[in-house]
């Protein structure tokens, strides 16, 4: 997606340990009309009639997803880290490791939200190992729901997750695929 | 609001330890339409021409906080909770208590994405000891931008965090202020 690459080559900085900074516009600092422009771009990937469910992880997912599902129509449900006082009952779960705070993390997901007749599809802002996209999937799958694809805005293709989730035979669409990244020189996959 | 009362008496549930339970539209599940009619109503309270950043904190308020910010085409801000390592140079920062997780958590927002130009709107879903409000005000403060107001979807009125708030002159207003809440009865007082 043209006007994604644009932004993260325009406003994106890249710091010591491949960190790419696009909290400007996309996960820090919100730009809802880039949202609503890449939320567009996912119903060219998904069929969207075919979808019930917009899945995410907190936080930094939440904003971009909520405007998918606000676009075409959907209920949004995203999957919170660690345990909660405000949740009773049954959870699905799954342990990921979080590069971002170093540790385990528990995505958790009430029963009562995702069920088996739901066609899930999960949006994120940002992908670089994988690790909260392979937990949204063990939910999605330990709930007994379909899932329909993986939306996702920045792929940090160098770092593997999102090909190892291809060669899995997820229904994946990163819309900017990072190859390298170097001050000044970020070089994206071709489509 | 009526339409958000309503949704809490039918779907709310209340826990021991008076906890409302709204997660199966407002802060686990999302309904995405009562977030756009709650956001319409945000406007009948506060001049948004006048606003030019929303502001919330992660993770619940961020749903509601970026339909709010698409819907009149603003910015968004969420402050994030503690320190990861993808933020850079200088933040503003306020320590609250959360009773969520009873524990002391640290409001983030990085200098880069408040300034003292900004107007800001806080949005967020739900406001107990309003703590979390507190904390984004101090942050606003901090930054030397302007309060225009603080838009709340559903305030525990017998937590007294709103009230604190009112009797300091914060124009805050509250779509849904629950004065008592048993199993059953759960009682809202006036507009």
């Amino acid at each position: 997606m043209q006007e994604l690459k644009d932004r993260i080559v325009k406003e994106g900085k890249v710091l010591p340990g491949n960190i790419i900074k696009v909290d400007g516009f996309l996960n820090h600092r919100i730009d809802t009309v880039l949202m609503e422009h890449i939320a567009e771009e996912f119903g060219k990937y998904f069929n969207m009639d075919d979808v019930t469910l917009i899945l995410t992880a907190e936080a930094s997912g939440i904003a971009l997803a909520t405007v998918t599902a606000h676009h075409y129509g959907k209920p949004l449900v995203f999957a919170k880290k660690a345990k909660s006082d405000n949740i009773e009952g049954g959870l699905y779960r799954s342990d990921i490791f979080s590069y971002t705070y170093k540790k385990k993390v528990t995505l958790i997901v009430s029963k009562e939200w995702i069920s088996p007749q739901d066609r899930v599809l999960i949006i994120d802002d940002f992908m670089a190992n994988g690790e909260a996209m392979r937990g949204l999937i063990d939910i999605v799958r330990g709930a007994g729901a379909s899932l329909v694809g993986v939306g996702c805005a920045v792929e940090k293709g160098f770092q593997g997750g999102g090909d190892r989730l291809r060669e899995a035979g997820v229904n994946i669409k990163s819309l900017a695929i990072v190859e390298s990244a170097q001050p000044g020189n970020i070089v994206f996959r071709e489509d």
